[in-house]
């Protein structure tokens, strides 16, 4: 769980940016309406736009005129999931059936190039000087390209054996947390922030990303299903490359077969090796070192709440 | 054919835009680079990007500072080929195997992602002052909004009954005519021509652009397989709402069976019907209408290009 103020706070930003996507979305043929409003419905915690408007708040900007660029993130962030879910040939996604399982392949392919049009066309509706337009679509369009080959090296690996923790980080730092540097970053851009402010957003973005996904990964081995919204251990099964498979398969574990018996006890071998604590460990290491890249910025609420939202992203239990 | 003096022309800008994307195009997963640089190779006739440059060129402005946004709209191109032949499952594209087809459904999806994000970069990094490249960066994302209605539309309207020419004329204009009118109209923005410069370049665009698929629906009946790289009359056998197929349907025209003969029964019914030549005098009036549009330009041997260019978009003879 968040603390109270920050949860608090997250939600008002998530619930603007969902009210102004809803409105925004107005496509002309249904199925494609349907599909690219599916995962907008289904929630989600809209991490990505609520951390570029406190970003930009802590560089006092205004987050009313840049609602387009945080509604731009989320676009981008849920176009991924879309193609992804495709990819992974996953089912379920917050608890729903994912896109291409509800509307078939093209439709979720279609809805998901939408998405991520639509994303750029909000970012440069965004209500900042066109110098700051042109570096931020240049800034997102760069970040895509690092989330295709993070996402094109993660299904890499899952098929090569001699990947390090390197290889997993560089992976992660791609795949996950380049949209979040760049959710911190246009926040500061867009703001007006001076290049320098705008790296520590960047730095904070990008260690924020990695223990995010490094927790994430642990949350799939040890949260219930149900808070999950799919099914638990699924990385095991499939040879994901996690931190924690990584640490194991150096001590002798093997991957577990499909069946929930054999996942279970592949988990509790996990947590009995070390595997689950000391992924546990990096991640905090990562979520120090997004506090400290944070330690020169002028203090306010703004950033405090950044502060918070470091600690957050790494340690929440869901 | 086109006449030798605007092949040749169109021939270098191609090149000058495949040489740019050869070498700007650099990803770090071999599949992905594979799979990316596939339809590269495979040619293309780079009638986007060599538009872009004759517009600027019209316009006053230097085409080798305008090269990446060639680049840009080429990449959105083939982009929009990769997923469009994952949706429509087509295994045949300029004569080899399409990407899907040669690196599997993941690959592909991310293949076309890649450029997609690619497009928006290297458009950013046009030399233009900022204003043009923000309002470059708009027109682009709105674009490619456009395209995607336009392709979830030709889907629909495949198992759709009551489709009307202005359907199609809308589909087309959405699917094929907006990226080929944002070639023509950027080429210009980027240029630094007047707003009525650019609304004229635009307009002409979107007549090339309608013409231009009429005149590729017809091609697709009437070429030969292997100029065409792919199987003649494909169109028919899926329900296609072509304006040969609304011509001919109205006239109690029956679709055919998938096999050979019955393809060649039926394209030689759409002749005698009337609906090829029905078809050919609706994409001659385009023709003259992205001429007429052109009209008010300055002279100039860019203009003289354009015009011949809007001819052979049209006239074609593959």
């Amino acid at each position: 769980m968040s603390p109270p103020g920050l949860e608090r706070e997250l939600e008002r930003r998530g619930r603007e940016v969902g009210r102004y996507l809803e409105s925004h979305i107005r496509l002309d043929e249904p199925t494609l309406q349907g599909a690219s409003l599916h995962l907008l419905h289904a929630g989600g915690k809209r991490m990505r736009p609520a951390l570029l408007l406190l970003a930009a708040e802590a560089c006092g900007g205004s987050p009313r005129r840049l609602l387009p660029a945080a509604a731009a993130v989320e676009l981008v962030h849920t176009f991924t999931l879309i193609h992804d879910d495709i990819m992974d040939q996953d089912t379920l996604r917050r608890g729903v059936p994912t896109v291409h399982t509800r509307y078939g392949l093209p439709a979720a392919i279609l809805a998901g190039d939408t998405r991520y049009s639509k994303a750029f066309e909000l970012l440069a509706r965004s209500r900042a000087p066109s110098s700051r337009l042109a570096a931020s679509s240049l800034r997102l369009a760069e970040t895509c390209v690092e989330i295709c080959e993070g996402q094109a090296l993660d299904m890499a690996y899952e098929n090569h054996h001699r990947v390090t923790e390197a290889h997993y980080i560089e992976m992660v730092r791609r795949k996950t947390a380049s949209l979040i540097a760049a959710s911190a970053s246009l926040g500061g851009l867009l703001a007006g922030a001076t290049p320098a402010t705008v790296a520590r957003l960047d730095a904070c973005g990008t260690a924020m990303g990695i223990g995010f996904q490094i927790s994430d990964d642990i949350l799939g081995l040890t949260t219930t299903e149900k808070t999950l919204g799919k099914r638990r251990g699924n990385d095991l099964v499939r040879g994901k490359k996690t931190l924690v498979w990584l640490h194991a398969t150096r001590r002798g574990f093997k991957p577990p077969r499909g069946d929930r018996a054999s996942i279970e006890r592949a988990i509790r071998q996990l947590e009995n090796l070390g595997s689950i604590g000391y992924a546990r460990q990096r991640a905090e290491e990562y979520r120090h070192r997004a506090r400290r890249a944070l330690a020169p910025l002028l203090g306010s609420r703004a950033k405090s709440l950044l502060l918070e939202f470091a600690d957050y992203s790494v340690r929440r239990g869901h």
